[in-house]
């Protein structure tokens, strides 16, 4: 929304400007948020093709201050709190799935300072309880899928603060890029959990 | 929060209406929210048990004005949305979870408008891609599991405004209210999903 309100300002001010930045926006690299953007297109694109239902959860959020506006209920005051589980979750092919998703722009390796503690005790705990628990990792224009069971034995094992780019190009999948579904994660989880050999 | 600010407020300036008002809190008629608060209490059990992960989800929000404070992000001014999903979902077993919890302070029926026509096809695709879903029903200072086949059966023959007491009572499945767990909604789950005999 706020979002929106600064397009349409920017807009009438400035549209020339506006129009650069818009063709700025395709470019995989000049954005933030790619990854995200990319995902709940896939998303969208699973959900209508009745693929899978897969949603990014709300970020959760504390609120100090809340009135009354015609009839509405409206947040004045708020403050945003940490997910203690993990961004997106939902059913694929009958089996429970949940992931998080992360960008870096570091090229030599990913910081696991990125993924909270908490957090990687929930992936444990969704593997534990028969779940696909994986992390989808956004590094160099490519995008991988690392399986949870990687993650944590590698985190236990080797007690490091970051995964290499060599680590991710040798233990995780990479996703294919494309138009449409733009980033399909699901077919690198048929491949890794449902040991299908025609991809 | 708020309601914290709130009871402390009223702490130090009315003692003994505060006291009194605790003791209130504890009778399951004269509560707002008790399904949720039992729910809450019921899945964190779960967890520290390790039996199942069943969370709520956030409520989503549409930000209009954010800022920093100290460093960090404050929400001043959002609204809430409404949920196109079902508000807890989780995994039990291996097994795709995804529930609505409603209260009615109606005698004799639930009125369907209380679950949105988005969630009701959101409820269709969970078992359509194999999940368990269903809605919990409080009414009468009982708690019942009605599971998501005979509630969209019921809608799709019927097509009624509601959903009567009798119909719930003959037709969904009584929660044991206890102490703890306080509404051990899966032992339903396990005699009408995995077809458990000792309950």
């Amino acid at each position: 929304m706020l979002q929106c309100l600064v397009v349409i300002f920017n807009m009438v001010t400035y549209p020339n400007k506006i129009q650069k930045k818009s063709t700025k926006a395709i470019s995989y690299s000049n954005r933030g948020m790619v990854l995200e953007d990319m995902l709940n297109e896939t998303n969208e694109y699973y959900l209508s093709e009745d693929i899978a239902l897969i949603y990014k959860k709300p970020t959760p959020i504390g609120t100090v201050k809340v009135g009354f506006e015609g009839g509405h209920k409206v947040i004045n005051r708020a403050y945003f709190k940490t997910q203690s589980t993990l961004d997106y979750n939902g059913i694929y092919k009958g089996r429970y799935i949940e992931f998080e998703a992360k960008e870096t722009k570091n090229k030599t390796s990913f910081p696991l300072s990125n993924i909270h503690k908490h957090q990687l005790e929930h992936l444990k705990k969704v593997i534990e309880h028969g779940g696909i628990g994986f992390i989808i990792i956004s590094m160099n224009e490519e995008v991988f899928v690392l399986p949870g069971e990687i993650l944590i034995n590698y985190i236990e094992r080797e007690l490091k603060k970051s995964l290499s780019y060599n680590f991710i190009k040798e233990n995780a999948y990479k996703v294919k890029i494309a138009y449409r579904p733009r980033c399909d994660y699901l077919t690198v989880i048929d491949k890794v959990y449902f040991k299908e050999e025609n991809i």
